[in-house]
Order: structure tokens, then C-alpha cells, then sequence
């Protein structure tokens, strides 16, 4: 047994990507070892996720080899899923193994939070990970296809349940997506529905009014019926109930309308609200100061009070906040205060289309989705480097 | 009313459209109407069907516009279903309308023979049209979807009913394209499985016996399971009951096992074997001078007495005959026999593989193979010259 200490990092999302390779830079020669464990041999990029899951982009655009981003020779990557987090005996139990630890990173990332809304979690898929993305587009492919044979007219309706920016970017690439898959089935466009489903009063809440007016447009003339203010009662395998119990009928139903935390911090005793861990302005959960909780795990409020919503950009800022505070605390010093720096926000509305907020500046058309594109070459730039940009980058 | 006869073709498969080109070509101005009914304003090229099914090809290379195929100012194209012929009233009625005739073509291809086998009608897919087709190919793809979901083993396992030379031909194609999508879904190859099971002693019954030996050695050396001898009992949603009561766990059972006639030829009255009807030396249904019978929906017994398979080849001279006799009747000459002229046999084995008997002469490997696009495309030069040709060859 070596005395030098032990980071293991749970999740190879933007927050444990971030942090390892912020880890690995910052890291002297045997100053600790580190452990990141990810269920995938790959790395992510659910903001992009989408679009395959629409079907209108491949898979491999949405996910980079871990072993291209993180340096083997200084972090051991396990493959494995994480069972269970014991934080008296400071282990962590794997599917096939256990690891000790001393210092933990916990970047689990969110589940589908679907508000108790009856049949959601049965009937309803989510844009969660590479392999829910394959099945929703083979789903839709395959609703076409069974169409061709039954003629039943639901499976032709699409239900998108949330307006959020998921939701609201879903919608967009399945509206680009039906008219090839119409073309390619035979199948009367006008036959085809998508119903975008959200129970807020508006899409993209929180999100500048104006854009919301301008996203919306788009939306309908590539054929989004809308049904804002509508919220979702029951799901079926068929269709879903909403509003005062009208049914859509449809055997097509996705699930953006919300995330939640991981259920396995739940089970290792922290405190939470659904399912996310208050951390403190260093990012470590309330009375562990070894133990820090990024992304979507983790519940940090902004100076008015109120919550971050999880995204990518914060949990990208956390993982090098939390490396630099798991630095300190090996090293003794004092830890950094985490805070947020807002980039802006941009929706993808499909094909040459987008809304943006950048720095107060509203954004929209074509312009916007040309920035769309550079944050995301900003984000493989970040843990790739050039080569990645290349690789996954979509130019066009 | 006019007194130009009224020539009907139902169907515009190998045989309705080799008869309706023929009739364009021979018949004088004025001489006829002739009028093509098909389900669906395509043809289709059957014997390439199993490559889309397998999703080794496009569907575009297997079907061709029939406005591409005849003179729409010689021959009036319907787009309907057949529903009942009535003979005694010279009548057929479609889903849509009504046409009378004064001769009519009865070419409407045939329909999956299950041989009474439990559960087959409902579980199990067939290779028949453009519809069907897209279906499998969704069907397998979806399942690959699924199985990174729910982990079923069942979804991996694939039965083709049947090593014929539908089933062999599909086999082959979905042992190339199972890799494809293992790679596309992350699954390790080795935990899917292809069945090919067959009732008779042999696979491709009545075919060399040497060359069946070759493709299933080709065809087992890509994966494939062969149960020859061994009939399917009982088919059901998740498998096969074969042999003695074995159960092969399967989510997608392809059923190549056999063709029978149409029923709509039953329902009109003629006397059928498996809903074929065994017509004369002139190809005309037996008492009726006026109704000609070709394809899938005509037994025609050879100088042994034994009735010709129902191949495309048999169809297409069927087609050339059966135009030349009506027009003969029309001219109030004498019919010309149908004498079927055997110009060999391919059976695709995949990629670069085949197996092929011509002119007595055995071939295999990569010169059947090319034989066989050779093959493939004369059918396209015969139905629309150098045209088709270049748009829906493969050469490579």
C-alpha cells in the first residue's frame, strides 16, 4: 500500500472529463492516482445527442473515445457501473469490483425526472445516452415502416412531452428528419404530426421572449403542432392523456421534461432535493470535505438564490473548479470559491436555424446556428484539441 | 362505346409487365386497349429483394417506376387493388372502381405458403414486397436497438425458415450486413446468431449437390447455423418450436418457406392447386379462351410431367407468350405453345459469392457472383435498356 492519495472520479461526462484532464495537467509525478470510472469506454456529448436521436446525424459525431481524452499513463480508466457509493467506509461498490477512495468526484449525471406523471417511465423514451439516441431513431424508423403495413394512422404521430431546450431541439431535428423518412418510406408528409407538449406557460421557459416567438415560428412551418400550457396527465403505450383528458393518440413518445439527480447519491445518504446534492460554494457536499458533486448531481444556487439549471457549461466549469479544489486539498491549501461565468445560450432550431442569447445579445436565423456550430467546436477544441475539432466537428 | 377490344392486365410484376411491353410493341393503333393494373405505381424486382430486406442495399435499386417502364399513351396505368375477377361477367372490381374486358391477364404474383405451420401467418415476416421489406430491415435494426436496452439475448438470434433459394440468397446478405450492425450498435458478433432452417433433407432442394455444399460452407463460415432436415413445428412471438419440440428464442423469424397462388384467383371460381391454376399449352386458364394466367399464379407442368417452379425467368417468357396470344386471338390466328427455355440458375450467396448452373456448367465464387449481376442486369436491359441499365445497375 502506497500513502499516495486517491481520486477516484465517478462519470466521464463534461463535469469528470473536465476534472480529469484538468487532474492530469495539474498533477505532479506521483502526487496521487486517480481512477476515473465511466459505464461506456466513451465520452458523451449530450448536447448533441438530438440529433441522432432524430436521426438527421450519426451516432459518432456524438461521442469521443475516452482513452482520446484522458492520458492512460496518469488516470487508470475503468470501465464499470457504479453500484453503490459507501461514504462512512469511503468505497465505491462496482458492478465488477470496488474501488477505495480518498478523494471522490461524483459527475453520475441526471435521470429523467418525469414529475410522477403515470406511464411515463414505462411508455416514454428519453434523450439520455448513446444507447436510448440509437432506439429512439430506430423507433421512428421503424413506426414508419410497420405504417407501410397496418396503415394505423397513430403511428405517424410523434409526442414530444417538454418545451425545454432539449425538448424545443428535438422537435427541431425530428421536423427536419419526417420529410426524408416520408420520402424514403412513401409515406403522404401531411399524414405525419409531431405535438410538442409542455405544461409551463411557455417554451423555453426563462428564455428571452422575442426568441421564444421566433423559435416557435420555425418550428411550425417545418410542422410543429404546439401545445403550450398543455400538461401531460398520463402516458399509454399509445398515446398520451393531456389537458383535461383529451388523448393524442401516438406510439411515439419522448420524454425531455425534466432531470433529475442519480439515484445512487439518494442511496448513499446525502441530503437531497430531487435527487441532487446542495454543495458548497467549493463544490464539496455538506460535511465531506474529500468528497465533491458536479453536473447534474449537484445543486449550486446563483448570488440571487436561486438554482443553476444543469447544463453542460456548468458542469464544464465545475470539473475545473473541482480539479483545482481536489489539487488544494491534497496540497493543503485553501480551496476555490466555484463561480459561474454565463457564455450565453443557444438553441438549436434544426437545419440553419437557431436562437441565441450571448452576452445580452439576442441572436437568431442563420447567425445563430453558425454559432451553435462554434460552441460546439469550442467544446471539442476544450478536451480535444484540434485533432478532435477535425474529427467530430460538423463544418457544414 | 367502341368495338376495340379491351385488354386487362392485373399485376405488373415480371410477367404483366413483359406482356404489357409486348403488347405495346405488337398491337396496331387502334387495335386494343390495354389497361395495367398494379397496386402500387412501381414495379418491383423480386429476386433483388432480399438485398434491401437484409439492408445491404438501397430500396431504390429494387424498383422502378412503371410510367419509366411503358408508353402511357399506348397502355393506361391504374393504381389500384384487385378485389374480385368475375368471370361470367367479364368483370374485375377493384378497391377503387370497376373495369370490364374482353381478355384479360391474370398476373398477380403469388402469396407466402406457410403449409398450415401454427403461429407462422402471424409472427413471422416474408420476403414479398417493397413494404414487407423495409419492415425487416427496420425490424432487425430496431432490435439491435433494444437489446443495448433490455440485454435480451433473443433479439441477437435471427431464423430464416427456409434454405431455398429465397432463403439462402437473404441469409447470405444478412450474414454480410450483421457485422455493419454490430459495429453501428456496439455488439460483440459473437453474441448474435443466424438460423437457417429448413424441413427438407437438403438445402436448395434440387440443386447441385456440390454447389449446395459449397454456399453452405460460404455461408457458415459467415455465421450462419444451418438446421437442415429439421421442420419448424410452431412459430411464436419470441421463437421457433422445431424438430422434436426445441425452442430457438428469436424476436425476428423470416419466413423464405414457400409460394402459393393468389386467393383472389380462388375466389374466382378456377380450379387451383395451392392457389395456382394449371393452365393449357397457351398459358389460358382452362375454359376460358379469353384469360391468360402467368407467373406465380399459373402451374405449367415440363415434358416430365412435373410443374416448373415459379421463377422470375418462367414468369418473364410467360409474359412475351402470353402477349403474342392475344394478340393472336385478337387476329383470330393461332396461339403459339409456351415452351420454357431454362437459361440457368444463380443463387447469391453475398458479398462477392455465389453459386450458379448454366448451360449444364457448374460455376461458383467471384464468377457466379459476377454472372449473377450480369444476370440482374439484362432483366434491367430487357424491361428498360441502357437507360435503367446505368440507373439501377450495381457494378460493384
Amino acid at each position: 500500500m502506497s500513502n499516495i492519495p486517491k481520486i477516484v472520479i465517478l462519470g466521464a461526462g463534461y463535469g469528470g472529463i473536465l476534472t480529469a484532464q484538468r487532474l492530469q495537467k495539474e498533477l505532479k509525478y506521483n502526487e496521487a492516482d486517480v481512477t476515473l470510472v465511466n459505464r461506456h469506454d466513451y465520452h458523451y456529448i449530450t448536447t448533441h445527442l438530438h440529433m441522432p436521436a432524430a436521426g438527421t446525424d450519426t451516432i459518432e459525431h456524438s461521442r469521443v473515445p475516452i482513452s482520446k481524452l484522458i492520458d492512460e499513463f496518469k488516470i487508470d480508466l475503468v470501465k464499470s457501473t457504479v453500484k453503490e457509493i459507501r461514504v462512512q467506509e469511503k468505497k465505491v461498490i462496482l458492478e465488477d469490483g470496488l474501488l477505495t477512495y480518498d478523494y471522490l468526484v461524483i459527475g453520475l449525471g441526471g435521470e429523467p425526472e418525469t414529475f410522477g406523471i403515470r406511464g411515463m417511465k414505462e411508455h416514454a423514451m428519453t434523450i439520455r445516452s448513446i444507447n436510448s439516441v440509437r432506439m429512439i431513431r430506430e423507433h421512428v424508423e421503424y413506426q414508419f415502416a410497420l405504417y407501410k403495413n397496418d396503415r394505423r394512422e397513430s403511428r405517424l404521430n410523434f409526442v414530444v412531452g417538454g418545451a425545454g431546450f432539449s425538448g424545443i431541439e428535438f422537435v427541431a431535428e425530428l421536423a427536419d428528419r419526417i420529410p426524408v423518412l416520408c420520402r424514403e418510406f412513401d409515406v403522404d408528409p401531411n399524414r405525419v404530426n409531431i405535438y410538442n407538449v409542455e405544461a409551463a406557460p411557455t417554451a423555453l421557459p426563462g428564455f428571452d421572449p422575442e426568441l421564444v416567438e421566433y423559435a416557435m415560428d420555425v418550428l411550425k412551418r417545418k410542422g410543429v403542432t404546439f401545445r403550450i400550457g398543455v400538461p401531460i396527465k398520463e402516458c399509454l403505450p399509445d398515446g398520451v392523456i393531456v389537458g383535461e383528458g383529451e388523448k393524442i393518440q401516438a406510439q411515439t413518445i419522448v420524454w425531455t421534461g425534466g432531470i433529475r439527480g442519480n439515484h445512487i447519491i439518494e442511496d448513499a445518504g446525502f441530503e437531497v432535493m430531487r435527487g441532487r446534492v446542495k454543495v458548497d460554494e467549493f463544490l464539496r457536499a455538506p460535511g465531506y470535505d474529500h468528497i465533491f458533486i458536479i453536473g447534474d448531481n449537484s445543486l449550486f444556487f446563483n448570488p440571487e438564490g436561486r438554482p443553476y439549471p444543469p447544463t453542460a457549461q456548468i458542469a464544464m466549469q465545475q470539473g475545473v473548479t473541482c480539479a483545482r479544489n481536489v489539487v488544494a486539498a491534497i496540497r493543503r491549501r485553501q480551496p476555490h470559491k466555484f463561480v459561474f461565468s454565463n457564455k450565453g445560450t443557444v438553441a438549436s432550431l434544426g437545419k440553419g436555424e437557431a436562437v441565441a442569447v450571448v452576452g445580452g445579445r439576442k441572436m437568431k436565423g442563420w447567425t445563430a446556428a453558425q454559432l451553435k456550430k462554434i460552441v460546439d467546436m469550442r467544446y471539442l477544441f476544450i478536451i480535444g484539441g484540434i485533432p478532435l475539432v477535425l474529427k467530430k466537428g460538423r463544418f457544414f
